[in-house]
């Protein structure tokens, strides 16, 4: 197997009408598997599974595989884009949707070449977990299924989505659902109810707050915490894609290493935040396509460094 | 001077009934000063400036003279204790005011001995604004003046709020009410707004999300950045006296360590989450009683661990 299909995406792209008190901007470039991919691809080249309407600009398909983003499963399907439509108020934390096109996406049945079955790597990105477990079970024994999801789900297809998270080995999910899906306001208790479904690390995303992370250690049945910061952000333009950009880098490290040893997952996380923290500072994947290594090195050890403090 | 006058508090003492999921307590001892000085004397000696009424239990002034807090600025006036009444609801983030008696609080006119105004390390408590910059203003040249507030003193006596951080060098408050207070939904902007009030250290207490302390250097205009975790607590049982417990751990520390150093108050600041999450484990100094410098060290311990990631 080649380097290209060692990880796998399936989610969403869009084009997406965004309003935030820096600016608007129509049509943009956006959707799940495309803030991933492209945040991935820092690390490690990605696979994508998504759906297209005849609108989507060809630009945008020659961009990604310029990127080294491979996008033999991304059909075009007759009809529109999956459209979104945002607007964030003054203090950004919200996001309040105007409105959602399905579109193509409606119909969407993800279909894997025999050779992404093969891949090692596999995020399911924010979509209906029916969906999710289709994708799932398509796949060749990977060694990581990982998957993020969100209230709506959570809220009206909560057996769907236990049944999914059979499958799953990592969940990335924001802080509040995950006392959703826990069922209680206790982080720690919540993941302890998450982890009987299934997955085996739970990366709770908590914004500017940072990151906590929870492993399950079978053996002791204690669970082990990791607690990341975000990086201190002065001008957030979009937060639109910090989730997926999150996973993104924290996945396309993982398959570069190709290890999901401790260590390394919490490497993972910190380059998450990392990248996430340029994303939300542009519309779009416009910061992304900025950056290299270089900048993401910055961050990290800045990161490092805001978070030292010495023995007693 | 003896080490005993090296830190001043000045706060309230408190009968409080407190009500949480996980049970209710009437009169037990609290208050901004005593949560305070019980948890700084983890780390240093503590003299107390507050009033309490007539009804308040000889036993609990022997306990904290048994802890080697000095309690000769601690008045007792005609009248009744002041008394809080609060409520936790099932998520124990918000606390619900019940009832607020000033009692002997209403008329409090600090004093001070020669001694208390020597001391190098001051920590006005969460009182009104006037009467914090009084006995800020007693005091010969106190090294560091920190204090805390909250959104009541913000809204309605802000004029004097800004008057009392003139003089301070250190400011502890929570994260809605930095924003309140440096007019700015983001943090960073926020405290740039504050720093040009006085402090040169903010201490933005997050809750479970942790801390983020922000240091202004006047030098190069730029913004240095920590970030600690707090300790993932299962067993939150009552949030009372979290705050004040921080500050009196990292005021504490500072003056037994007789340095402001970065470094130091970094360490301050790990030790401050420290102390508040055994705070909360329990009803009143409950938990702060049983407790030692080894369970403390080992939290410290813990805290490291969890925020621990690797260069890459």
């Amino acid at each position: 197997m080649t380097d290209k299909q060692k990880l796998l995406v399936v989610g969403s792209v869009a084009l997406d009408d965004i309003e935030t008190p820096f600016g608007r901007r129509e049509s943009s470039l956006g959707g799940s598997a495309v803030f991933f991919s492209w945040a991935s691809s820092l690390f490690s080249p990605s696979s994508m599974v998504g759906v297209v309407g005849e609108d989507f600009p060809e630009r945008y398909i020659r961009d990604l595989k310029e990127r080294g983003i491979d996008t033999k499963s991304l059909k075009t399907a007759p009809g529109k884009t999956f459209h979104w439509e945002g607007k964030y108020e003054y203090d950004l934390n919200i996001a309040h949707t105007l409105k959602t096109e399905l579109n193509v996406f409606e119909n969407f049945k993800p279909e894997l070449t025999e050779e992404q079955k093969e891949s090692k790597y596999l995020f399911l990105a924010n979509i209906d977990p029916e969906l999710q477990l289709e994708v799932a079970r398509k796949m060749n024994s990977p060694e990581i299924v990982a998957m993020d999801t969100m209230n709506f789900w959570i809220e009206n297809k909560r057996k769907e989505l236990i049944k999914t998270l059979e499958v799953v080995d990592y969940l990335m999910i924001n802080d509040a659902e995950a006392r959703q899906l826990g069922e209680s306001s206790n982080l720690i208790k919540a993941s302890n109810n998450i982890f009987k479904m299934g997955p085996e690390v739970i990366v709770v995303k908590q914004g500017e707050y940072g990151v906590t992370v929870f492993f399950a250690d079978g053996r002791s049945r204690k669970i082990e915490v990791f607690s990341a910061p975000s990086v201190p952000l002065e001008n957030v333009v979009d937060p639109t894609g910090a989730g997926d950009s999150f996973a993104g880098a924290f996945m396309g490290y993982i398959a570069a290493k190709g290890s999901t040893e401790n260590s390394v997952l919490r490497q993972a996380v910190i380059l998450g935040s990392v990248v996430a923290s340029y994303t939300v500072e542009g519309f779009s994947i416009d910061r992304l396509k900025d950056i290299g290594i270089k900048d993401v090195k910055d961050r990290f050890k800045y990161l490092k460094k805001i978070s030292h403090f010495e023995d007693i």
